[in-house]
């Protein structure tokens, strides 16, 4: 009988297993893609790709099997064998003395663009049609790495506050928040939609296991074509009970974003300083009142204020500019929007019904979550439904929450590719976004 | 100005906290909800909900304000203040003498359902009907704690093997894979479809990081209904490359089943003894070809073979009966699967091309993994392509991969809800999503 083993498994290159042998000049044996090459006359420099960077080889051409040398190319595969040698100039300060190159794989072509270059400085519809390769680049490596770090972060610090992770449909019955940019499909001859997130199930999840998060996919069929919007992207979600109001959901962003930026600073500094990117360091997170904020801007700014209900995008970036230029903060939560513009599960404030105790969090000028305390008791729930012109009975699972009892909560959700537009200083949310979907974007 | 803060966030109530509070007989104050109320005469056993598992909290009726505790029922939720003691008959070993109830909620209705037996005990569609209900129960707390953990011991696996986490999307412009059971959406007067896996993406990402994993929801839109199918499901895949055989795939997830396993037993064995749950331990997984399984059963048992090309749900019981009767093993890889009944991308066993390097991984009488090495080059996929009856002009985004360089690769991708199944020895696997969608189910 033959068995497939559990402690043998596949090792992969990395910088410290090679740094270990290359302090003592071993001998390595490592895999990888062939960055760039670059022939030195008597010698060449083979760069090799590793999941964690580059690694800097030596082939010298004077000895070892030439044919093989000649063969490979950008992008071929190999198996490498040779000595490690410290090298300060070298990335992850290593060097490979090569003696044996076997080839994996050649490409049958080569790249249409040059991704060995520090920056891929091509336009982004050239980088998005070729997203399979540009992929590939520095650039693009060091931005979904950090991206893979920030969802790890926020898993990371939720876990450790007794929050639950949670999977919920995507495909659902109802147009669940009553929205028009919704996208339609046909199940089994059923009418069916995309959700637009998972509002209701982790809200109904509160009632299950108090604290719950979600990491998954978020549905918009948006008409607009802006450098803010993507018609897929990823949500990151929580939600929570017994919050005395909505600053416990606030107090608890605060923090999560603390230990997320603690979490690249520590892991993942090669990328971000590869990226140049400036990570914020706070404790505390100043908050204005909407109607405050608009203000605020049009008295320091001239702004003038069109939309009484909502935030234009110039007055997300002026709010940002103020708290940034008045208190040094590159965040900066506006609480208590209108009742008009905010959905029918918000919680009216109790002071002043025109308004209701949730938030956005503005970053570096754009909004990137959005949250708040949700209607907890049934009536009041059905209430509002109606005086928002929507008819409960067609909401029954979800007031079953409410019927059957909830404790006060709320929660919010955070766009992953919003949070990278503005960290990585991105002027195109698509870049962010590994295959983004837009209006007239659907492949690779 | 005001403040969100990032050092005070708001805590949760715990088994630990309580129990370092009970060992003192020191006052505590929690909140929860009212999983149950026992009346005994002068005195009442409140049961308490938290995150955790149920807290017993007595109510001495003859002190404190009793118009308080007459008007909480199950699923009020309440913020407790009291004394905790230790006590062997209780959950946790605690319990807490309470001295005041605050009152934050309390439910319109009862329950149409007694949830706060050790066993539901309900037929499946009421439990499906009323799930945001049921799910407050502590056999279906229980279930989803456990996936929780199954789901984080694959990622803290994988990352600590140097994988890095992707998420690609789920609106697809091509039926990629070429199959029937796919959803298909109006995209803006394009047609579009919902991802049956993130095959493509993820082989894409192998020439990117080198490994890779994504967990997150699959679509099939399979016109039967069964006990082991759902339309939508999450499925755990990983895809790695530099493979020197589709053994290096079969090895990594043995060893990643004995993390997940070891993870349950470490913390969440009250969970999983609620359950009953039969944990598996092993340190290798038997492998048989596919050719040689159907043999051994029809020798065996007098199974008469049907279709040489796939596995019938019996043949899949068959086995797992043989090796766990023979090799007293829970799982058992079926390998060399043929080509007829796998997709294009899937590689040819160069020593037989009617089979393939691939395979299937049963446990307790079910697959629960589909993987294999895959094609990496240009030529080979392009040829397979064509033998398949398809025209590789489609799939030209695919297709770059193999043009600009592929290292040998492959991965797998692991069924969630039907790996909770069989551990949780279910006979239907909407038992184990959260709120499942088949042909007749779209809600709650």
């Amino acid at each position: 009988m033959e068995y497939a083993s559990g402690k043998d498994i596949l090792k992969i290159t990395t910088y410290e297993g090679l740094m270990a042998c290359a302090r003592n000049n071993q001998p390595v044996v490592m895999h990888g893609a062939v960055h760039n090459i670059r022939d030195m006359g008597d010698f060449a420099f083979i760069i090799i790709r590793i999941p964690a960077g580059l690694i800097q080889c030596i082939w010298d051409k004077s000895s070892g099997d030439q044919t093989v040398f000649e063969q490979i190319r950008t992008e071929s595969t190999l198996e490498l064998y040779g000595v490690a040698h410290e090298e300060e100039r070298a990335p992850g300060k290593i060097e490979i003395r090569l003696e044996k190159i076997v080839i994996l794989s050649v490409p049958t072509e080569d790249f249409p663009i040059n991704i060995s270059k520090r920056k891929l400085g091509i336009n982004l519809d050239t980088d998005l049609n070729n997203r399979p390769i540009t992929l590939r680049s520095g650039e693009l490596r060091a931005r979904f790495r950090i991206q893979s770090g920030i969802v790890r972060g926020f898993r990371e610090f939720l876990d450790a506050n007794g929050f639950t992770d949670i999977r919920t449909p995507k495909i659902v019955g109802g147009n669940a928040e009553g929205g028009t940019n919704v996208f339609r499909l046909d199940y089994f001859g059923k009418k069916a939609f995309l959700a637009q997130s998972p509002q209701f199930f982790k809200q109904t999840m509160v009632g299950v296991f108090e604290r719950v998060y979600e990491i998954g996919p978020v549905f918009r069929a948006e008409k607009h074509s802006t450098v803010r919007h993507l018609n897929e992207y990823i949500s990151l979600d929580f939600e929570m009970g017994y919050i005395s109001g909505f600053e416990d959901i606030m107090n608890m962003e605060t923090a999560c974003l603390m230990y997320i930026f603690d979490l690249l600073r520590k892991d993942y500094s090669r990328e971000c300083s590869a990226l140049g990117v400036e990570i914020p360091v706070f404790d505390k997170i100043p908050t204005v009142r909407f109607r405050d904020a608009k203000e605020l801007i049009a008295a320091k700014y001239g702004h003038k204020i069109k939309d009484p209900y909502d935030l234009e995008p110039i007055e997300e970036q002026l709010i940002s500019r103020y708290f940034k230029e008045e208190y040094g903060s590159d965040l900066v939560f506006v609480t208590h929007y209108p009742v008009k513009k905010r959905p029918f599960y918000a919680k009216d404030d109790p002071e002043d019904d025109k308004f209701t105790l949730s938030f956005d969090l503005l970053f570096r000028g754009m909004e990137i979550t959005t949250g708040g305390q949700r209607i907890h008791n049934y009536q009041e729930q059905v209430d509002k439904m109606i005086s928002k012109g929507l008819d409960p009975t067609g909401f029954s699972d979800y007031l079953m929450i409410h019927k059957y009892g909830m404790p006060p909560h709320g929660g919010l959700g955070l766009g992953l590719e919003r949070l990278c537009m503005k960290l990585f200083n991105d002027n195109n949310v698509r870049y962010c976004s590994l295959f983004p979907r837009d209006m007239n974007r659907l492949e690779p």
